[in-house]
């Protein structure tokens, strides 16, 4: 949970996910829906703790969601019971609703297990309706937007 | 559950699934989680009843396993709850060890809710390498091979 | 999801349920919380089947839940990957806004796998406050009462 | 995850719990199937951090597992997203292969949501047979164990 600034890049959002009992299969490893269940958690932890504005907050108060529309996934390596991955998150593109998030788990030497693109949409809750960024959280957001890619910015 | 045949392309495996309390969120709708798990629980039946391998007789009597390597997906709408989503699946490629799947979950009027590639792996339990498909089971995938996709044969 | 007539006792309502992949842990069994699911299931199915009202009228058009508030399991015997259960479902008592429910689950042979007691109340949705269950949907469970336990009807 | 002693009772293992979106159903509470995941996971933390035997070590190294086999579980009160809980856990009984446990989760104000009782077993994976709790163990857990329970030593 400790934003982390690279060279050349934003800031990239840290944390650390344990590979828990609840999370592994008959094969050993962790199921791979778990995997998208800890892509959401860190998504619910980088609002609170990188954007400031908590999953409570943004859907209790303030009756908006943020459903996932577009995901991809490499599964690269299995992880195991007891595993600590650290996780990353940045940005790769600010839309007028939506936003593109890259997402990456590796082992404890550094080693990729899985890496991920989303795409989520600012909704109002219930309503099947796009809700534009409001611009405190659109700049609170620029600061974690890859260099590389920090002029990307697409309709939705 | 019931394997068709459609014009100009290879059998389609079908089911129907219902959405379960244990399936929706906050939100009201099903949390993204859960259509994989949901993906998951197709590529069991498919297997069970397609390719007539259980996914028992899989994992516990051939102590193999099908991870997935590869994921994307589109959510073109929400579900919500009492829904029967009207699953399909049908195979894009078969490799020496690994095959493509494409999934589609519609809603009762058949309106597209999710979309899906998937990439899978036949691996060894337990041992982190490859197992090359067995020819019987490589032919039952082939009746489920898109058509116009029928000559793609990768390497992996 | 058969509703069955046995000699002394109210009618019980059977189901069968699939163990599946999803539902088995490192140990290669089920893993127990997944039970309760099960027991969700089983219970969205009877409302659904037994008592002709859906969870989605339940809590979409009528705008009421049925939290579980009191829960009792013994775990008897463990279930493996492919396993067959037969769920059994029936009422032992009725209140004035909740409901008791005797739930069994059985291998294919009979033996018993997971026996449990659950205490439902039927509430206003995001009120927190109970509903008098309605004189119908009380009728209708009347109907899958144990036979030694139906004169017992207590206060919620 | 600090253990704490409490007058006239032994340690009270605890640590808290943020309730996720992933948590919360429907009725935007926590579907309790999720509260006996967090019982699970809080049993995990025990064993890793209050006993010092990771399920990785018991599970992978020493070829044992913990089935609960029985459960008891009051609902009091509802929990929303956002809620840290304040999960407490303590020992009821040790005996020759079982031990139970008392769990509590409370809100923010220490207000009782979930109270739990359950019985565990120390078995060998694969071969459902018990095993002796090794001695070890058996004095850690001993200093869980509530004062006015200590007596209590049973067979299983």
């Amino acid at each position: 949970m400790n934003p982390d600034t690279q060279p050349n890049t934003g800031v990239v959002f840290r944390s650390n996910v344990l590979v828990r009992f609840a999370d592994c299969d008959y094969a050993r490893m962790v199921f791979y829906p778990r995997y998208l269940v800890m892509f959401n958690n860190l998504v619910e932890d980088w609002f609170a703790n990188g954007l400031n504005l908590s999953f409570a907050e943004l859907h209790v108060e303030r009756g908006w969601g943020v459903p996932t529309v577009h995901l991809e996934v490499d599964f690269h390596a299995p992880s195991f019971l007891g595993d600590v991955l650290q996780a990353e998150l940045s940005v790769t593109h600010i839309g007028r609703s939506s936003f593109g998030l890259g997402i990456t788990l590796r082992g404890a030497d550094g080693d990729k297990r899985v890496g991920g693109k989303l795409v989520l949409v600012l909704m109002e809750l219930g309503q099947n309706r796009a809700h534009t960024l409001p611009d405190d959280l659109r700049v609170r957001m620029t600061s974690f937007l890859s260099h590389n890619q920090k002029s990307i910015v697409e309709q939705t």
